[in-house]
């Protein structure tokens, strides 16, 4: 059973959702930071921009919890979920900083797949987000997301076992190896987040 | 003073012995990876499936603990516990997994130490679980681990200086590298289990 | 409105004290390891028996506080407070010791500036402490810390540049890297300081 909630709380859901929002847009810069002919140094910025923005979001919603009595739901969760966005925008924005501070101008192919896996993780966690409203169908996002991860985690060990073939000299491989470290981070913080949103939907079922 | 416990609580105590015990398998694993002309791809394999033994008795132990009213000892530290043994088995397992990724043939002699230690640790962590019953001789345990994890460190840095002593390639150095600093997070991993069983044993003291 | 303490929880403040007076120590200690012609074994031996201390201030912090009912502010922000300190002397203990594990003889010239970025850092920190009991005067000290984390990091992002520039060798760069990725974590570690002892001035106001 749920209690009925005050509109006052209702705002955790939006919140929620601008922040998962802008997770999609940093998604997309990184697709386009890697493109070739990628004006990368305003791309970064942009990136920088999306970032701060997203700060802001997880500002927000510490700042409301502060003040709200009762929440929709755990009060930990809450914070956990704000905590795990920003771990996800703090990791795709250091990979778009390291790019434009290493000068790296070439990327394996692999790592276009590594970014359009974070893209499609971005796209279904903002679309998740409304649905914590209901707690209906957060299971099916859950799984798919999962999914996402381990397509992720094939993608990164591909990409390691070619960086260290011998194509590529000792420092290329530890420019690349940080960013694509990074890229990782950021497919694992969103499985973080999924697993945090299961956790919630499975206490309030 | 301590409360009887009723069957159904103490079925913890069984269920981290397993998870304990599963450690040692996978040193074990560690320990034949290392030695000359073995099979790495199947031992790696092997390794994989004590890590996925490893997460389903994690589970288990979380899943009771949602359904446990009164637990044999403090919640968060039964929840501490069995995530610290579940770190163990990550940082041994992805060991495993990079020597095979990276297509590791050889290794510093030093490295056999190394996993000699990791084998014994886990000995001794599965020696110590049954007796968190009668949270007896608990501290020669502790004071043991602590032992091995300062001559796993001292094994651990006298390799970092072998590796970047000029012997090895610089990408040589960076697959090394990854591979030991796990081993030593393992080490760290099994004193952080020893630590939270200290803690347990010195509040039911 | 705050309860008056009773004289024995009032060692909080002066435990606090020591621990912060220790990691300016600490940072004059990484000052004097990096200058030309320094006697670096011997410095990073002042700096293990520096960071031995640090521990011993932690553990009684934490022995204080098993065993103290009411605490002069909230119990989970000191056992944070005391652990995030705990990390600023590790950081910087590690740092000396892999200087004289890899036997580095020369750094490049920014990595003076970080040092010094550092010892600015404890010093403000240590500065602030004693004004945790009147709670006055730690908004200054929160604007300046994180104005130094933020020039710590130009510093660090210019270093990285500089060291993948192509002037290192692979092997070198990665001995550098390690060093100058611990000062980093240093300067990271005295925000998370400040942004505790924010936590706790906004609580209690």
């Amino acid at each position: 059973m749920r209690l009925r909630l005050t509109p006052r709380e209702d705002s955790f859901y939006d919140m929620f959702a601008d922040s998962a929002n802008n997770l999609v847009i940093g998604a997309r810069l990184l697709v386009e930071l890697i493109s070739d002919d990628a004006d990368r140094p305003a791309i970064a910025e942009k990136m920088r921009a999306c970032e701060h923005a997203g700060d802001e979001f997880t500002h927000a919603i510490m700042h409301r919890l502060n003040e709200t009595f009762i929440t929709p739901f755990d009060r930990g969760d809450i914070y956990r979920l704000a905590g795990m966005i920003d771990d996800v925008m703090d990791a795709m924005e250091e990979a778009a900083d390291l790019v434009v501070l290493y000068q790296i101008e070439q990327f394996p192919k692999d790592v276009v797949q590594m970014v359009e896996v974070l893209e499609r993780a971005a796209e279904l966690t903002a679309e998740a987000m409304p649905r914590l409203r209901s707690m209906r169908e957060l299971n099916e996002y859950w799984i798919e997301i999962n999914r996402l991860e381990n397509q992720a985690d094939r993608v990164y060990r591909r990409l390691l076992a070619h960086l260290f073939s011998g194509e590529y000299e000792a420092l290329t491989v530890m420019k690349l190896k940080e960013v694509i470290d990074r890229l990782e981070e950021a497919a694992d913080a969103f499985e973080h987040v999924a697993n945090t949103i299961e956790t919630i939907a499975v206490k309030e079922s």
